[in-house]
């Protein structure tokens, strides 16, 4: 396995099955759906009085987060939990790293143990994807937040959230409002919207925040919300990264609220039963109104709900890919 | 329900079991019995080869701790891991809240993954008591300490301890002695000790510790260590709050000790067979004498041991009052 | 039980059976052998789907890390999880002690919570065997490494990666390397070879880093790399502590890979089939050459694999070793 792998090959096996879960990009419509309708299963079982089912039992599932991130780190050790696995959480900043070891030494080790998962939060843009090209072959390396690069776990329980509350995706028009530039999520959202064959997909925000290649990824830009919200079916609004963003790039968070800040004014260019979703941690007053994340409209809940099903979905069907070439090649 | 709803009647449900539990104040006798009892099948567990029971197999138990408290966090994960739940421990400090989310938006996430369970610490008194008012019916949300103003599961493994110890209540007289003031688990104590009708609670400590209000809840206050010990079946001292104190109230250690450490010369004041609690971690030499910490007459390592059982009884008994009030309205 | 048991007799029940795991020092051949024998049947556990067995099933084991160490904590929490048991990670610098604990009340205190394994990591000597003396019976001590002292299990996993690889032990020779001087495993290493009759055990390194004493444990001193080297089986590198190494012991880190640092050259004067080992992490091109590291004859990674298993084997030993004595006396 050369270094030149594009992550959307390296995820799959030969059987084209997920063995690794790194992007949205390149997917085929069938396997987006099909970790869609995994999804479907496991969210019933958040309502169980035994949240528990025994896919993931005695494997071990590490939490790798190079970057600290509570949240994301809860839901993964949750999901992984739920399908029964043991779960290592491992804290980058004070483990041998800091010591003077190489990140593959540190991975080696990992493997060495026995390990059947990482899940890779990473500052850094391809750390994921560089981690599963150099993994040994039974280890599938989940993408947990790349840099600005991906957040494909996100982006698919986006998806599920759309599909769930407004149904097939080719009559749809989503937007995506805000920080386009920093966000990890907006492009793996894109990539899976387009997989998915969304009707239109729209991206809005100031200039300086919005890359010129979406619209190579096939998303129309715009820089105001008026004509960018017109009649779509769901708002996306994603977060401000005001920690990593340069001031330089915004005049200020009260101009950017009074510009693309949710309010139920804006909010009334979509359709009247547009729903609108943030992948959270909100800033009240500074991406959207309280009153709009606290509408009937807002599905922000509801997302953090289906993230677990399908952190869920990604983590058994990527390690049943594994399992698959283990039996097939008999390495196991 | 409204934010005025006391919480003795938050922790009922409308059939009148716990399904959270907040205080000690304004339980029944019954309830306070019932959950020694309860406490009482639990003791045995840990001596049990297989220190397990599946009462809350696959439920997701989240340790929320506003507030770093090792031991706490310690004994209510273990309770949990007995009854088999899954635990999730949540730092706040390095959680979300750092980015600027408020407390209720972090509530309404963790709700959302289906959490069964809040166990809460927080500086703040009336905070557990807040989320309560504010979670999801399905969620139960324990007290682990707010504040100055209840810490309920050490006082009720101070009550299984007095029992277990001394028998009836209604025949002994108990002693609590120091820092009042700044103690959270003062005010459960007497509480609990008044709705177990016991023969008589007393307070010692300087004048500046001792809050008047105290006698309102059918305590008698004493400033002198010879008159308030004098004939008591149990010794109960707290922990001296040196980091919460104000220089002022206190003129010093050795000084606090000269008038209300518990040495073998002032216990001489209770009777013979008086039991001594510490609810830990005692600082020797400060509020007890060291032999008088490990004499037969101290039971503040049983104290300990049976804290575990006492929080397996609250969190059993807790979310099986949830779970009928589901059944009940089909909501789950 | 006196505080003057030597820990060699300390671990060990009545009945000869492992009952704490303090120290490779005067353990029989045949407990020796019997570590390796039972860490053989624990390494395919790692292989299987289900990589869990139910020997610890119930039991709760706390890992007490005085000094933060994420790999080994890591490898014990796995090994202990891969038995089943119930895992408390007690992390001692925000813990009770900070508050005027003494180290005694803490382990009696989560004694009392019916804890059966204290997993102990000290940066003094000898913490390990005291709270082996002081805990209560039914508690078992493993030292995960005291100070300079011991590091027994990593040396046990030593032991059998090279029984594994290199056979019979009376017919090797064995050569360790480096910082002998602030190595806890350098010490263990040699007791536990003595104790399985290896051929000939060598220590190599600068003289101000061999101590005087290696010599009476029955190893040759060598300060010179290619008379040391020569002719071994085995070449065990010991990583540099420089976080704990006082300048003045070295001149410099170029000096010592110069003279010390296992490169292809120097592993020439070894038996052509000799391999090489390091507990990790290590420090390439500090005390070994990337290319040597990465070489066929490097063992580096099987030993962090073995290392699971050698303390599942460690672990239940001494578990065992103390239920035995619990039936016995009836004491449970």
């Amino acid at each position: 396995m050369t270094p030149s792998t594009p992550p959307h090959r390296l995820q799959l096996n030969p059987r084209g099955r997920l063995q690794h879960f790194l992007t949205t990009e390149g997917l085929s419509t069938e396997l987006l759906t099909e970790i869609l309708d995994t999804a479907d299963s496991f969210v019933s079982v958040g309502k169980q009085a035994v949240k528990k089912v025994p896919l993931l039992r005695g494997k071990t599932v590490v939490n790798l987060f190079f970057e600290a991130s509570t949240r994301t780190r809860t839901t993964f050790e949750l999901a992984a939990k739920r399908l029964s696995a043991d779960v290592l959480n491992i804290d980058i900043s004070t483990s041998a790293t800091a010591k003077g070891e190489s990140l593959m030494d540190m991975l080696w080790n990992l493997e060495a143990m026995d390990s059947d998962m990482f899940v890779v939060r990473h500052q850094a843009s391809g750390a994921p994807h560089f981690i599963a090209e150099h993994v040994t072959p039974t280890v599938a390396v989940i993408n947990a937040g790349d840099g600005r690069h991906a957040h494909p776990t996100q982006a698919m329980l986006d998806m599920y959230t759309i599909r769930r509350h407004k149904g097939a995706f080719p009559q749809l028009k989503v937007a995506i409002v805000g920080d386009v530039l920093h966000s990890r999520v907006a492009r793996s959202q894109v990539h899976a919207l387009r997989g998915l064959n969304v009707g239109e997909v729209r991206v809005i925000g100031p200039k300086t925040l919005i890359p010129h290649d979406f619209a190579d990824l096939g998303a129309t830009l715009h820089y105001d919300m008026a004509q960018g919200l017109k009649d779509v079916d769901v708002v996306i609004m994603l977060r401000l990264q005001r920690e990593r963003m340069e001031s330089a790039l915004l005049p200020s968070e009260s101009e950017f609220y009074r510009l693309y800040g949710l309010t139920q004014e804006k909010l009334a260019f979509a359709k009247p039963d547009a729903i609108v979703m943030h992948p959270g941690p909100i800033n009240r007053g500074v991406e959207i109104e309280s009153s709009v994340a606290d509408s009937p409209r807002s599905v922000i809940l509801q997302q953090v709900n289906y993230g677990i099903a399908v952190r869920m979905a990604v983590l058994s069907m990527a390690m049943s890919g594994q399992n698959e070439m283990q039996t097939v090649t008999g390495e196991q």
